[in-house]
């Protein structure tokens, strides 16, 4: 096992093989992801179809020199087995020590740390401008594909490069027919016509772009992908090398099926079963049921995902279920914002759903296209704290200093079941202005809670106590409350809780009484404190004889962390909050 | 004069003028159009050049049934006048009374109100699913061009329309041959080749993007214009109508010279000489004046812009004195961000220009593709302050909220020519992280400071005294020394006054040594409050017993404003400070 693998430590290696043992080197590659991905879990899909391109483009190409830009990087695995990171594929014990994305911080051979869509192409332009001017002569190559073509970062990179510059630049769109879901826009019309007429049909979107093309259509067979990267080494202007690979090529379950196989969690080879985590019931289906229903009896309401259904279990049932009333506008998380406040001002009530990190692409959309305004629609977003997604590339912890700072958005931020039905179902009935709902990460509270719009932005007073208030904010409401008994035990005395409910109001009133009658109000947001909630607590009570202190995390990119470490780090630990409030008390 | 406009109280009149008739309208619309933007100035190009289009538009469809979409919507001063406001062009002593954009506050005939580019398909998109599932009959018409077609969310949006929405849907690709300065990018190549074969060359964009397409040339004929809108009315899927206009029609010195008469401030309709404001130096003739010395003595200087070059006066002449120095990609905000990051890394040292505004289109760009990657990039910013563009369309007062959360990222903000030179100058040669800076927008103040990297996030102290401590950033450094001269006429002592400088760190050693010596804190920050930079000060100072106050913009979009009467809206007006410090002291 692995033998043509355990003798390549660098990309040099490769260029000694010949094809035959460059498709040994395949086979060994695809091992050393079932290794992986069997036992830790990651993106299958994208992996399996693009081995072939990768060695093929190591033998070609001279990296680090020539540089490959990864869009997502999700399907960097090959590219790291090939650089001296084989060890983390096929050694169970280094598994979980490098990250599923490219990063300059592991290896010279990665150029970018990125995890977003449709930077590839946006960010090779920049080495190639400046190669240009600094006088290099490198090989710049981007590989994009999944659907991140549809989204406008590379739409408008492909534009730039069709025209501004004229040098050499290799764009790979790797044409596996598919996004996460299916692919959905115009543009995928076009490919497949492309592929249908191998490479020939009118209307070549890259073309249209001013681009140069050339179609392939042995994506996974390396002989033929040797010599296409051999014909375009060196070109001297920007180029598409438009390839057909097979997604999730080498495992039938994810050929045939390739939605389910483009993230897994662990599973087993034989049966393909995945291991999935606890069989609780979680936020996301306590939402997804919600959705489901509130369709069923609601005509007017209309379910968007900029691609990422699959984040609140809406697959292809559900979405049939939801016909007309769902949309997927593909990878676009700007055209999903603009859609939905256009259907808000025609009358519909439009949900938004995609992961908070996503949304960072539609800051502008949110802020003019949705609230200036103002009109109803509501974005509800999953994986928005800390507890969720550690990838620093893939993080949500700061939507609150993103959404909260917005005029005209309420931020709402459940802590039970009960309040995100509540918030959720008053939100898509709302009509006074947009409203963005952050999933909560940690397990389903079952307490009794309930919400509505009848006094914007007021606080609740979970627990009436003394000296100190905790106000615990998202997933953070659980901390203050088991805070709230560490405080009893230690001190014998009850503190206040309070449950905020919003991120983007502060109650005036109930601030100013608990400052009055408290000697400290400390809060706890999940995610950054930076720009975010509690710190307009901290300079709306500036005036007063109280002593304010805001914990969450640092305005840092957290990157694969201990949250217990973290917390030691910020000093926001329980132990070093105990400590404070002795020495402050 | 004006004898047809007279007659015309809404778009019904329109509908019984003979073609001959509806012609003098349209030199009517041009007469008004003469007598506002030679007044008060405005957007003139496209306003000139789509005069026939509206005409025909009203004339054909129903508004405000029919729903038109403007793209920008800088466009729309002839719609304005078709619709209930010609006063506001015609007589003088109405010009200022509306605004230069869409906004459904002053009509039912405005659909949403926008001033940023590349949004029209997206929202119309969000029109037609609405109606589609409510079961309306409308047209729905979105109207784009001025090279907006090369920002990712129109580019999103017309790949969604060319395969999500199977109804009506017009779109009007107003081609101009002309974005704001010169357009860029691939795309408009290929509208070239489309407006020489009359529509019928190979690769054409919109029907790349699965759209249906028709080319018409006579883009200011109305009578051609009206024969093409009856064609398409009530059509029952997506269309693109590509229609070729000149910008600038009328007015020989607009048509002859499309960058300089894209916008004006008033001018003289004889000689065309424009009234511009006061002669003295201002900042951006500063920025200008650094950025062409540096492009001479380094080489590996790169500017790069998303189509707003003048927004620092680097005219045609700069341009070609920059050479391939200089990039320009269009309106692509996106692109521009990862552009810059790109050629970071690879070793240039670029420089983005733009206006803050339109940087709310790169927040992911600048978190993910910038500042995760920490590559050392530029972004410098003008028209971040409350004291420069006042439409809530354009408002630069979120910048520090934006950008001031972003880990990596140092955010300067200079508050005189000295600070301006040496920050512009030590941020183009830093090569550890990213740094935005923030152009202020009042009178060059020419006193003696300086910086450097020496020391992040260092705050200094402008003025020692005692009691009051005035921080004072960006535009708003001036106000705090003002009031400083103020409270020492009034109070009989001298506060102390600080420059923090940063607004992305704070200082902390600085401000605990302010605290302990200092009664009360008041920072004042040109932009809005929540999310910025004072509420990091109160909180840093949370703990400790001095009031700290932080004065600045609301979380609302200010619209065409007085800034003194923000202020006392506000409480930050002078009397009300000097209150709130007799009352505390």
């Amino acid at each position: 096992m692995y033998e043509i693998l355990k003798t390549v430590e660098s990309p040099k290696d490769i260029k000694r093989l010949t094809v035959n043992e460059l498709r040994l080197l395949a086979e060994d590659i695809r091992e050393g992801l079932f290794n992986r991905l069997t036992k830790i879990g990651g993106h299958f899909g994208p992996n399996f179809g693009i081995v072939e391109i990768t060695i093929a483009l190591h033998y070609v190409f001279n990296s680090p020199e020539d540089k490959f830009v990864f869009d997502v990087s999700h399907q960097c695995y090959p590219h790291k087995m090939l650089t001296g990171r084989k060890k983390e594929f096929i050694i169970d014990e280094f598994l979980g020590t490098i990250s599923g994305y490219t990063d300059p911080a592991e290896s010279d051979h990665d150029i970018f740390k990125i995890g977003h869509t449709s930077t590839s192409v946006a960010l090779a332009n920049g080495l190639v401008k400046a190669r240009d001017i600094l006088g290099g002569k490198e090989n710049i190559i981007a590989v994009i594909g999944d659907g991140s073509l549809s989204g406008g970062e590379a739409l408008e990179a492909l534009n730039v490069a069709g025209s501004e510059l004229n040098s050499n630049l290799i764009i790979i769109a790797n044409d596996n027919e598919q996004s996460i879901s299916e692919t959905h826009g115009g543009l995928y019309k076009s490919l497949k016509e492309l592929r249908d007429t191998k490479g020939t049909a009118q209307n070549n979107i890259f073309k249209s772009f001013g681009l140069d093309y050339i179609y392939e259509e042995n994506g996974n067979d390396i002989a033929s992908l040797i010599s296409l990267f051999k014909r375009v080494k060196d070109i001297k202007h920007p180029i598409v090398l438009h390839i057909k690979t097979q997604k999730g090529k080498g495992y039938k379950l994810a050929e045939e099926n390739k939605e389910a196989w483009h993230w897994t969690p662990p599973f087993d080879k034989e049966t393909g079963e995945k291991k999935s985590g606890s069989q609780k019931e979680d936020y996301t289906a306590v939402a997804k049921d919600i959705i489901m229903k509130k369709a069923k009896s609601d005509p007017d309401f209309l379910v968007i995902t900029p691609n990422m259904p699959m984040s609140f279990g809406l697959g292809i049932k559900e979405r049939e279920i939801l016909g007309k009333q769902f949309v997927d506008v593909g990878i676009a998380e700007e055209q999903a914002i603009a859609l939905a406040s256009g259907a808000a001002k025609r009358g519909a009530k439009p949900l938004v759903l995609t992961n908070m990190t996503f949304m960072q692409r539609s800051y502008d959309q949110i802020s003019h296209d949705l609230c200036l305004n103002s009109n109803p629609a509501v974005i509800l977003l999953n994986a928005c704290s800390p507890n969720s997604v550690r990838d620093a590339t893939h993080s949500g912890i700061f939507g609150i200093p993103m959404l909260s700072n917005i005029p005209n958005l309420l931020l709402l931020c459940p802590t039970s079941k009960n309040e995100l039905s509540d918030m959720l179902l008053s939100a898509i009935d709302y009509k006074e202005s947009p409203v963005a709902i952050l999933m909560p990460s940690n397990a389903v509270d079952y307490r009794e809670s309930s919400f509505s719009f009848d006094k914007i932005g007021s606080f609740v007073t979970e627990q009436k106590g003394e000296k100190v208030a905790l106000i615990g904010i998202g997933d953070f409401f659980e901390r203050a409350a088991l805070l709230s008994k560490l405080i009893e035990k230690t001190f014998g005395f009850k503190p206040t809780v309070i449950n905020p409910r919003y991120a983007s109001h502060i109650d005036g009133e109930l601030l100013t009484k608990t400052a009055k009658t408290h000697k400290m109000i400390l809060t706890f947001e999940s995610g950054a404190t930076d720009g975010g909630f509690g710190q307009k607590i901290a300079s709306h009570l500036g005036g007063l004889d109280v002593i304010v202190k805001n914990y969450g995390l640092g305005k840092k990119f957290y990157d694969r962390y201990s949250l217990e470490q973290v917390f030691k780090e910020e000093k926001s630990d329980f132990d070093s909050i105990i400590n404070f409030i002795k020495n402050n008390i």
